[in-house]
């Protein structure tokens, strides 16, 4: 169970023992993280329910409701410019901890360095064990590190959230309130995303915020994020 | 300036330049910070205005307004049983960054480990080091490690409150609402408080809180503390 995916659904797709999934949702469940028929997979309303589904060709059928106590009724992706050093995996040590779904390791205009495939078994070996210290029912997927405009260009949440420590943007617990869906929030690396990140995550409809006045390193900023996050939803 | 320690007061306490200090505030300056004659603080009202004041006599003096941008409107205090290993340097960093006041650490009975003269040196460091990069107006205050039931008894903060992760107690976030004074927040060791501490702390009109339903380690709930309580005064 710990390592099935999740998607955020809207209740109007069910319809009796029927999930009918939108095209962005049969894309990301065939092509992204490639499901074959038959496989399971989770769908999550936004409001605290849990379905346990399965792929029926590009369409999904409900084999029941999932008791969930420890898990948050949001999807949360962490999307982060890999910072220098070891720093990452504290970053998945803790938001694991803190309820995140998915964490998207980006490589940003000031963080060029590629992980080796090594890292990322670490990342995933990490976040499994953070999941079972925390009580957690369910592992964060743990994705290959892109390129910041390739995942910007295939990010598909609903709200989207951009954090950038310098310029006068609201405060996250701002935005926040009234989410009741799958969320994205992007933090960048030392030194923060360079303009044109900025500008073209605003064109795809992030929204920029702030953290707060004070200057946090970029391992810290994940934690506060999604601690603000999760407590919203708590 | 930095270096300056902190006091909440409340603006009754003001009569033009002088500053009436309640006996409790004259035991802490005096013989806790052991500050004297001459010696500067700053005086906070918890509601944004920081005096700096001169301590004469039993009495303060304000010598002016400080503009203070990078601060929290509050004053912090962590009260930590330390860790295993080298987890406190990171708390120290990460608190630091977030804008607390104070750090207390504290020996309880699941933390009977004694630190060295370094370690608290190295700490110092730290909060001085983090509070530059973040950019801060004050260094947080290290004090000397005593056990739980010494700092206990001396914790004069308007609003206190300690952390257990198992039990139903409200979210801190439901209880920080309308706080406007000085906090003190008490986090437990791995393994969490004993049941004669808690008892202990709710004597002494501790407040048990949750941190949410996911069981964090004991360096990952000092910074969701610190990063709720300071997004609620942002």
């Amino acid at each position: 169970m710990s390592q099935l995916q999740r998607i955020t659904i809207h209740t109007h797709q069910i319809q009796a023992t029927q999930l009918l999934l939108t095209s962005q949702q049969q894309h990301y469940l065939l092509r992204v993280l490639r499901l074959r028929d038959g496989d399971q997979f989770i769908a999550m309303d936004g409001m605290g329910e849990w379905l346990l589904a399965q792929l029926q060709g590009e369409q999904g059928k409900i084999l029941g409701s999932l008791a969930v106590k420890m898990e948050l009724p949001v999807s949360i992706t962490l999307m982060m410019a890999l910072p220098k050093g070891n720093g990452f995996d504290e970053v998945v040590r803790c938001c694991t901890e803190l309820g995140v779904t998915c964490i998207a390791p980006v490589l940003s205009d000031r963080s060029l360095l590629n992980p080796s495939s090594q890292k990322l078994e670490r990342w995933r070996r990490i976040a499994s064990e953070a999941a079972e210290q925390s009580e957690r029912t369910f592992v964060p997927t743990i994705l290959d590190p892109v390129t910041f405009n390739t995942f910007l260009n295939k990010a598909v949440a609903t709200h989207r959230y951009i954090c950038e420590a310098r310029g006068n943007y609201p405060h996250l617990k701002q935005v926040i309130n009234n989410t009741t869906n799958d969320i994205i929030i992007a933090i960048g690396p030392e030194g923060g995303w360079t303009n044109q990140e900025i500008e073209m995550a605003v064109k795809l409809e992030f929204q920029p915020i702030s953290l707060g006045r004070r200057i946090l390193r970029a391992v810290t900023a994940p934690i506060v994020a999604i601690s603000l996050i999760g407590a919203n939803f708590e």
